[in-house]
């Protein structure tokens, strides 16, 4: 595992190239994605079939089979072991109960001269979540996407997920079942993209598609954006541990913690900072230790070797420049103050604080979504929340006599932008 | 100017035929607009350079004019006539005011267990702003982009505006100056969106890129999405005007207010829809006679013919199908009571009620903000707002008690989803 210095001379530059990381976007993969697209909108549901036939080796004879229903659903619910019900429980609820808070309001007020002026808050009528298949099927992202929908107001949350082989993971169905979603299709890839964006016969169209999904899913959903919203790019998951070296922490605590999004996948990046020489080797000798006992060591080793980094700054503001220069999507602060930090940070997706939250807490349960902006994007954007299933619309109500100071000020401004039809339309208004 | 009737067989499909608009994404323009950006990742102000010279006819020699000073910006905002001043000082005033009232704050909360969870507010570090130059250069475009970057607290803010053969809009640059702008760089096209996003050693990079402009600009803001947020991709401007037939209506007004989003381009669309035949035919008649009269008489009409239409609805009913169906960017209520309706509309970007409220006040000086949804897009996005400029970063702060009843269903959650050392690393905070 590499160990960076802030004291290096090139170390910016080891920074910079330790972040780097470009999602390939290769001609062949956008080209491959625009016909699949095409495709779905030229023919529908047949499209939609043959390619779900073709690329995920389903079984399927017709769209019917790869519609399930909600008695399906419920069915994988109840059939779940009661420590996994009560868990899966236990989770949506505290899910369901922070994003409550993010609820907006509509919201109005008179101004000085008599107008009302204000915002409507909507939420949004249909929505699709892409929920990844396979080996990335994760229950709680379901949880993760379709609570704060439901929170929301959505009217109808359609879900897709690929079924490769036909095969489901019904712990996934039955999160589908607790969050509320209200449809499910078994199809995945950018085909179920575009078809939840144009709409076929048997697939409703959406306006904004959320959730995570590979590099065709990802090409898909930047290509039908302003067709419909959508979430954001994903990028592979990171974590940012910082500490100290006080004596409260724990080196096998907080090399799992890094490990735990190492084991996600080869390209996922663990950054340990600390401004303690010794705690860099004790967490670097515990992570090695701990590797011996994970099943997915070998994936974790290799996102360790390819992308991870132990890195030692001087002092807690050199370790702030690194963290807001990372922007991590995860930022873990095993600080027996973490609060004194806070303001001083300006980038990240989610801030654990303190050595009692683990970010696995925050994968699964804490309730703040777990879905995040990644690659430094939490620069400019935020955690999934019930504000992506919200949007606003503008309220304006002049009276007859609030109007005509603003139709004054909108003549003139629209004569000197050579626009006369709204300087008429204005004076109409003021009476000049 | 097409006349549509919901009553006719075939109205749905004429409204899908009406709203029709795809922005045209050929493969010509996406690789102009990746050649643009590879070049100024490549080589940056020599890039930069050399295409602004070659597309917008600039005589600039070096980088160094194509930056103002705050002197510039200062001189022209002083150079301003007094009526334009005081016009100007007013709808700034009036839109810092309304986006005042958008900023969100940070808030935390102590759960059940006693673990403390938030969401913490900050605003972005360094923003661009795209304005257009030439023919479609305007200062309150400006002002509704940079306004509301400064309320969020926007640290650095900087603007482009293309400046074909050198020329510049002075009332652009006095915009700039009234609304904080920082920095400010004349250049334009995919080439200034790049610049923007990858940074060159004399264009700051920055974090988010909002504002409108061709399909040039279009098609790189959605490139290089992800590495830099941005606002939407906009599409041409609508308005629908909806009316029925009271008789405090004024049919030269609806029809002036009709022609005010005509003038603004060929493929601009106004909508009229009513209930009242004869209001619908009093309406086209003061169309025709407005047109007389307009300057940009040759635009509205091409606009009227190609994207225009008068359309006749049975009952209020219908009338909230079609404008929810066309999600227009702009609504007007020519109603003497338009707070009936709100409740039923579920997508516009900004709501113009009463009939002293026509879009141009919007335009310029109510408050709101003029950078709308467009082309439908209002079923999932919001106008140009406070929220686009700040971001907000979870907080989870699990006690040592606190953390153990979520340790465990982390672990358990975790298991069923192979993750191991998610599993672990919880589990340790669980003590079992």
């Amino acid at each position: 595992m590499r160990i960076l210095t802030s004291a290096d001379a090139n170390f910016d530059q080891q920074l910079t190239d330790l972040l780097a990381f470009e999602t390939v976007n290769d001609k062949g993969l956008l080209e491959t994605v625009d016909d699949i697209i095409h495709q779905v909108r030229q023919t529908g549901d047949k499209a939609v079939l043959e390619l779900t036939q073709k690329f995920d080796s389903h079984p399927a004879a017709s769209m019917q089979d790869l519609m399930l229903t909600q008695n399906e659903l419920k069915a994988a619910y109840d059939a779940l072991q009661d420590s996994i019900k009560s868990a899966l429980d236990k989770a949506a609820e505290r899910i369901k109960s922070f994003h409550q808070r993010q609820v907006q309001q509509t919201w109005e007020y008179t101004d000085d001269l008599g107008n009302r002026l204000g915002q409507k808050v909507t939420p949004l009528d249909r929505v699709g979540i892409y929920v990844p298949g396979g080996l990335a099927s994760y229950p709680s992202s379901v949880l993760m996407n379709a609570i704060p929908a439901k929170v929301a107001g959505v009217t109808e949350v359609i879900m897709v997920v690929p079924a490769p082989k036909g095969e489901l993971n019904s712990l996934v169905l039955a999160a589908a079942y607790l969050s509320g979603v209200d449809k499910v299709f078994t199809i995945g890839g950018a085909q179920a993209v575009a078809a939840l964006a144009y709409g076929t016969d048997t697939i409703p169209q959406v306006d904004k598609i959320t959730g995570p999904g590979n590099k065709y899913v990802a090409a898909a959903k930047r290509a039908v954006f302003g067709q419909v919203g959508i979430d954001m790019i994903a990028g592979p998951s990171e974590v940012l541990v910082y500490a100290e070296g006080e004596k409260e922490d724990n080196a096998e605590w907080l090399a799992m913690d890094l490990l735990s999004q190492a084991e996600h996948d080869t390209v996922a990046q663990s950054i340990f900072v600390t401004t303690s020489e010794e705690q860099l080797q004790a967490v670097e000798q515990a992570i090695e230790k701990a590797l011996a006992q994970l099943p997915k060591a070998d994936i974790a080793r290799q996102s360790l070797q390819n992308r991870g980094a132990l890195i030692l700054v001087k002092d807690r503001a050199e370790g702030l420049q690194v963290i807001n220069r990372v922007a991590p999507e995860h930022l873990e602060l095993s600080l027996d103050n973490p609060d004194e930090l806070i303001a001083d940070i300006r980038h990240a997706g989610a801030i654990f604080m303190g050595r009692h939250t683990p970010e696995a807490i925050g994968d699964y349960c804490a309730g703040p979504n777990h879905v995040l902006p990644t690659s430094g994007t939490a620069r400019f954007s935020s955690p999934l929340g019930v504000y992506d299933f919200q949007k606003k619309s503008s309220l304006i109500y002049c009276t007859k006599e609030g109007s005509k100071p603003l139709a004054q000020v909108a003549d003139t401004l629209a004569m000197q932008e050579d626009l006369e039809a709204h300087a008429r339309s204005a004076r109409y208004r003021s009476g000049d």
